[in-house]
């Protein structure tokens, strides 16, 4: 076998670990820090990555440990969740908390409306989340945390984890969210605080590198069939009709491409990773759907926020996560299809669909549900095991850790190349 | 027992009834000629109303007439959908269909995008309707026929029905389409034409006259739910969030004020038939707003979307139907929201709600679906007893038969002096 | 106008009302005691009325009184739920709570688990309910406040009122709850003590007499269609399949009959009104059946638990309510049918489904929700204006007083000659 | 790099592929035959695999080929399904149907009711599927095609294909569907006639080895949702409430474990590869339960089918497909809690659950739908580039090739020391 490399996904370590674990082998796998799973799974990517480096990347794999760096008597957790709403934010919370409490920490604060609530100025108070606080949360959407987007400046929010003697902080949120557990974290390591701080990835788009599948991604994809079987009504229920959905992707159109594969009965799908033209071109949307229209008298698109920036002319806005805020391609879109009709004599009948915090807000379906509960309970264990600055991955069938920086260094993206995205071509206008 | 009064519902009637139905006793109950319903329930009312006229109105009782005056055998019958979706449209078609069938109407026609499919000039083709071709269509939302907006010359209309030896015409829609049926029947009462025009009353606004509860209203504030857990969600997972929901009553706000009875979770229920102010006055949405973000941190607001239109300026304009075409009351309290709230130096979150297409274009739920089918049998039982130009209504517990212009005189609308408001006064702002 | 006739409805009062009520004109229509509404709407049984008793009966209506009996700033008020869940029972502990909190009743308690919460001997203890505790149940199936089948002593239970001072207590339960609240109101007036006892009735049976409809009901039909939906499917799935679906309706088969109705793939539908016979008789449904599959390949059949008691030999037993425990006809059914295709050498594929606790447990939803909301606003405007011993009930379009035992005196059934089961007989086998 | 192993996994073509598909470079990724696939992802046990072997088996990568074996224009495709229902079988047959008319295959036939659709006595006729007849099936539950259970004589299968010059056919079904096929494709190759045998492998319960997913899995967990939240509603709603579910699961619990994950009310989760004991021993489940009920009145409990078999004595039958039929384990469980109850004086409330049909009748949700999609269009490609006797597998993020006789070797199952199983006990009883 070859020879494989941690470096580049080395996991930071608060020190040894020298407590026995609580937990016993009857109750959990533990795992031993020589494990390791491959990054790549196809054979000629392997040889190829080995020919170039010399050896192969592996993951850290998530599991209990039987050593622990952290006392769990001893310890306090706090618990955030920042950015916006994503199905399985209170299944996160909740299981993270049961796992916490398997573990007998005696305290754990969840903390209100994201990095706000670490910031004094806020002055918000902690919760304290217990078994019965958090016992019916899984079947609620939102957060009972509440959420905030923005940073706030991590040596004050570290002073504030330090006065409150927290020596284990879990950050649920997407790219900004972590970025700012980062900062906490090398702020917290230049002072040589043992503060274990562990980020849960939340990006409804699944536009995370290094992970398979993040949670609420399943459930956006679920949620948003019932808006296509609604569109593809309301684009057969009247002559010429359009069902137009814009869906969130704001850099990577996967619940689009994912919820056309879903229902075939999207016939565009359009995404930021594929450019296309609007009247002229080999790539032209408005004359195919013209012509589609003419044969078939309906069709329904789909489009990702993200997509087509480039048609839309003006500047960008940034909100206050350093998002870039995209132009509202939906409305372009219709306003486009609207005046090309017209200008062909063509009468069209555009119904449009925004089901964003539709479908943001409800709580999470099956799978996404097993996701947050085993990402919490890896979470923890890392905690436990004095890991920091770095991520729970879903990887494989299995779950693996990642450095933060790694992590957010660029977003995951639909590859125009890919077997996904052809899948799609095959079966729609692109 | 006083006089009854007949007149002001007299339904017109093609001649005599000659035709034995095919109708077994054991399948149906046979309803006479001589039964009748109150219009009126309430006692004091009652008394008041014998006061006045001497006499109180009262319906003729919809049912199967144990004599027809249309021959089932010789019969061609035809459906059509006019106006936007509704949940239910579908099972209208289907029942329609089966209780023809059921008759033993060897034909009966689909006709394509509403009224246009009575135009030659739009070229569309009618489909034929079996047990076969509906067998699963109530489970589908939409319309299988299509719809379409606007009238048609009913001369030209009539001709077609004329052209195709129709005698019978079920026309499934609104005001608009009811106002249209109308036309029709008054050209064949005109011309001495033995063909029944049977309206079936289609508003998801619940806003037409002399009925309690028209098809599709129900899965509309079934289906509002889900939406207003959202907004609640999205609310309270933002510092002083605030879920801002629109939905439709262009002219009657009953699907806000039943979707705000069935979720308490709504703070603020806007409809037409009560004027508000934004910023002044003793009745002010938006101070009110401020006070119970600094106490509660969120509010969850619905508004019809024919509410506030006074606040709004500029002119109105008008749909091809000849509905007056609201400016968008939703995203206009959303500015002003935000207005206020910036000028107050108050940070408000406000997520933005318009579910008006995802409710039109799902299958009807249980209470609706069970309306659908009778609207539709005792339409049928209408049109075969020789009646026309009417449409039938839910009354009570049982159902009647309205004259189609009594019907459209004036839409119901919810009386802001009433119970039903009184009872959202005492939960929310109002 | 004829006399109307209060005797036969006429409600418990503890006494003259002294108090003003703090509720506002804006906020309540305040409701007269001469109002009235008729039992009866259709012209010709009025008449028959009249003409047999001289007077027609009026309910009184329901809605708040200008003058109160109880002071509420001195009242402690007590909720329990008992018999079997019911979609919307959160719903009415939550509007209720909210409804006494309007009025200013500082105290109320949830009693736990029913009747047995009364009865010192079960150790229970009651929780204070508040806007707080009450805020998110409605969104919940279940009742937070437990349940319990079965009698306790109205002595033993009025006393525990009396020790807690309890001037109101509501009730909300079906045909057993109801007469256990009539004998603690009839011990509390033999006892000559200012107790209002209010029922809020609730079968999802739908079976109660003078109401139109009980909360619960129209949830139970809407989620019995998607079981319709499945048990098509699997008929459809296999050679000869049947799905057999067994639903709620002990004494009355209005679920049954309604779900039928909204889903037309129902092709028998068995109720305890009607009786039916296996093999022989002209309404014999198993060569019926035989006779279907050999046309169609498959068949539904609904049945209510009731139906079809008499074709089971044995005894009946009794549960702790009282209730008869009927067999299983359902379970049954399959067997016959098995048994009668494999003697006459058809191959079946029977698929046998049972929902009634998924029904139950789900959360209410729209119209139910709103009914829940309105029943529990007007049963606390009862309780305040010192009625007693008495229910709310829906009527028509709007809500009455009931006495507890003209409510329980016999069961609402489909009456087999009326509109509702002919319109099921024109459309399945019967 | 190690050597790679291909033999063990090796894939059965029919010959070499000289027509040039007819896709284009732009709607697909073209596969090479040399693209492998590692079967396992952990290092360590890759390590061991070279240590003992030599080399490390990896799998054929599925996709479109530059060139194919069979001439579309030439072909005639079937597709039957057999077995059970599972959610997505019409989205497959649809899929299926769309990616060979994207191939320009000219017929493709819907086998009815499985295998016995091709034996010529039970008198079935093809259906002729196209892009018309499939296009709304996906949005349905159930089968299009009907289905059946049982072996029919291989010969006599292969002379129907071969008298309807059938050159693909397309299997969709579980273990003994799959060995049906490779009877056929066995069949086949005695006679050198070239037809391509492909399976979609179907397995609600998610227990076919070397696959990660089988679709209709995530939506039986899904489904399953509803269900536990009615059953804790239940089980919270009656003093000592017991919720008891029974779900589907066979020889593996997958269903139940991720259900219990998935809603973390489950307090105990039983499936068949895990021993319990009822009474007595370390694993007694009910002197648990009952210390359960003592302290917290209420317990879910979830169980597969397959789950306790020893428990219950007596024989186990089989059944036409050649399954091992257990005796119902759940309501044998209800039985035993109720004597054990009784026994010990404590009363117990238990409401059963059985939604086995009711999950498999529905249509399969976003990421089944994706699935069934995905494994059907590489099953076309791997039947046009003369593949036959194998399945389409979903493994990590792509899809491969599996010979049947591998697949159907031995079920996969949920391993009680492995990370899944340990992460149930962490939260539940176990």
């Amino acid at each position: 076998m070859p020879n494989i490399d941690r470096s580049f996904l080395q996991i930071q370590s608060l020190g040894e670990c020298l407590i026995q674990s609580p937990l016993e082998e009857s109750e959990v796998r533990f795992v031993s820090d020589e494990e390791a799973v491959l990054l790549e799974r196809e054979y000629t990517k392997l040889v190829e990555m080995q020919k170039t480096n010399g050896q192969i990347p592996v993951f850290e794999v998530a599991g209990p440990r039987r050593m622990l760096f952290h006392n769990p008597h001893w310890s306090k957790a706090a618990i955030l969740t920042a950015g916006g709403l994503c199905p399985g934010l209170n299944n996160v919370i909740k299981s993270l908390t049961l796992a916490l409490k398997s573990y007998g920490v005696p305290l754990v604060y969840g903390i209100p409306y994201g990095y706000a609530g670490l910031n004094p100025n806020c002055q918000t108070k902690p919760i304290t989340l217990d078994r019965e606080t958090v016992d019916d949360i899984h079947e609620q959407g939102g957060t009972i945390l509440g959420s905030s987007r923005g940073a706030q400046d991590p040596v004050v929010m570290l002073e504030t984890l330090v006065r409150m003697d927290i020596n284990m902080l879990f950050c649920v949120g997407g790219d900004g969210t972590l970025r700012s557990a980062h900062a906490i974290a090398e702020e917290a390591a230049k002072r040589k605080l043992n503060i274990s701080v562990i980020g849960i990835p939340k990006t409804i788009d699944n536009d995370i590198s290094y992970m398979d599948r993040t949670f609420g991604f399943e459930t956006a994809v679920y949620a948003t069939n019932s808006v296509i079987v609604a569109a593809h009504n309301e684009a057969k229920g009247a002559y010429n009709g359009i069902g137009l959905i814009h869906v969130m992707g704001r850099d990577s159109g996967f619940i689009a491409a994912y919820a056309a594969l879903a229902n075939t009965h999207v016939n565009y799908c359009l995404v930021p990773e594929e450019k296309f033209n609007l009247e002229e071109g080999p790539n032209a949307l408005l004359p195919h759907l013209m012509d589609r229209l003419a044969r078939r008298k309906h069709a329904v698109i789909i489009v990702a926020e993200g997509a087509g920036q480039d048609l839309m002319a003006g500047e960008r806005e940034i909100d206050k996560s350093g998002n870039v805020l995209h132009k509202n391609i939906g409305m372009f879109l219709k306003q486009k299809i609207k005046e090309y009709a017209d200008a062909h004599h063509v009468e069209v009948n555009i119904k449009y669909f925004d089901p964003t915090y539709q479908i943001r807000g409800i709580p999470a379906i099956g799978a996404d549900a097993v996701l947050c509960h085993l990402l919490a309970q890896n979470a923890v264990h890392a905690a436990m095991a004095g890991r920091t600055d770095m991520v729970i991955a879903q990887w494989g069938d299995g779950f693996t850790h990642v450095p933060i920086p790694v992590a957010v260094k660029e977003r995951k993206k639909i590859d125009p190349n890919g077997t996904l995205w052809r899948s799609i071509r095959l079966g729609t206008w692109q």
